[in-house]
């Protein structure tokens, strides 16, 4: 195992968790009492980390939030980066892929300067825009494959004579998975696919975006996508959970999100282990 | 016309060039007598673009260059911004793309934060992560469609029964430029390629990469790509003109190979012109 999926196999465990909290934080959207402004943000993203960091499996702080703050980038990156504790996993979302010489200096920034575990990167330019990420052995590189938006009509389910764009992505994902480190994007959003994607792929870490505001279908996402190990399926939250409310009981507020949304997933668990076990008495 | 392609149709005429010089420095091969740092890094640009200002269309810089500097990125970045002049456009290579509410983050950083006048995207998850780019209507965004690496193979040429997924991208590009500021990134790899993209976005800009380094077909990228007004192909060099040189004589060394691109692509376009006169004559 890497050690991404080792970190992660161990948070999901001591957790009880695969809840993913995307820490994504607007100055206009931030609660009363706080700065409108980078210290406001890191203050915020402190006290969230501090409320939930014992219900969460891995964290996501995406890119762009953080580019947005131009100056004011680098530091609330890195001080958001610390404030969460060292045994849990941490996913930096920025679904970037270019030329492999391009691509290593990626790779340098987001696993070297940043210092993160994984990370999730676009495949539309193929595997020599890949590979850079691949070969850090020890880290997770997640494919955008089949996106909870409604444009992922538009080139990710085109249809090719073996199946939708999407299903050669996660194909590709198994291929080149020579290190151990591929994992997929596989909305909630779009569940009927999940079954599917799960048989293409049987070993492979599903990040799954599109629960809550978005408005997927955790049931299936979460049911259909399972491996056997009844892991294998990090489903993200951003805005539900980080915006949980307006007021200064934001941490708490988020901490009771995080918790809910951790029992409807941990339920959907309890009940396809039990159908698995069940089957496996039938058959027995 | 947008801001920016007004911006950049000026520059081509004022410089007689078409030529677009990609600035992506990387530490390891500063020329010699450059500080191995991000002041150096500092030094370098603003020489090179001393050296080459009179002879381009457009700089190209691309971010990963930049953020691999870690807490340097802003700052490096921002000073060699600063350094071209006001009438030359910047294009900021970034290859981004995400849903919505997060595509608004990296439009604002891009747009906003660091200002620049157009930017590459990734269309892989569709219209609705490309709109917050495209509703900034007075700056360029250059769609990637079929690059010049190996690995276009994988997913871009993937063929559905209208043709590979690339050109479905290109006729997006077309049917999604209600603000006239979308544009392409097509290899100049793939020159085979390049008279059917023109046929299915006759208007539209063409971002070149993959001559020099990359060994692409100049004169075919070229006369394939030109539009009627003898523009719309932007060509990409960085490592042919920026590592011209390893010693001190760098800038010299860089003016020197721009202006054999400049000229290369210019013979390209004289032919071509005479062609289509001569074809006008023929039928006139």
């Amino acid at each position: 195992m890497t050690d991404f999926a080792s970190k992660l196999a161990a948070t999901v465990e001591k957790n009880d968790s695969l809840v993913c909290v995307g820490l994504d934080p607007v100055i206009d959207r931030l609660p009363a009492g706080l700065e409108k402004n980078a210290a406001g943000i890191i203050e915020f993203n402190q006290r969230l980390i501090e409320a939930t960091s014992d219900l969460v499996s891995v964290y996501k702080p995406n890119y762009a939030f953080y580019g947005a703050l131009g100056a004011d980038a680098w530091d609330t990156l890195a001080k958001t980066l610390a404030a969460i504790p060292d045994d849990i996993p941490v996913l930096l979302d920025a679904k970037v892929g270019d030329i492999g010489s391009t691509a290593e200096q990626w790779a340098h920034m987001i696993f070297d300067e940043i210092g993160v575990d994984a990370v999730t990167v676009n495949p539309y330019m193929g595997k020599d825009a890949l590979d850079p990420f691949l070969s850090y052995a020890d880290r997770g590189v997640f494919f955008v494959c089949h996106t909870s938006n409604p444009g992922a009509a538009d080139f990710e389910r085109l249809e090719t004579s073996e199946g939708p764009v999407y299903e050669h992505v996660a194909r590709k994902a198994v291929e080149w998975n020579d290190n151990g480190n591929c994992g997929l994007v596989v909305g909630a959003t779009q569940a009927d696919s999940m079954v599917r994607m799960r048989s293409i792929a049987p070993d492979l870490p599903f990040l799954v975006p599109g629960v809550g505001s978005q408005g997927g279908d955790l049931e299936h996402a979460v049911g259909d996508g399972l491996r056997e190990d009844g892991q294998g399926v990090y489903v993200n939250s951003s805005r539900s959970i980080i915006f949980a409310s307006a007021g200064s009981d934001y941490p708490e507020a988020a901490r009771t999100a995080t918790q809910q949304l951790r029992q409807q997933i941990n339920d959907v668990r309890t009940s396809s282990l039990r159908t698995t076990s069940r089957g496996v008495a039938q058959s027995g």
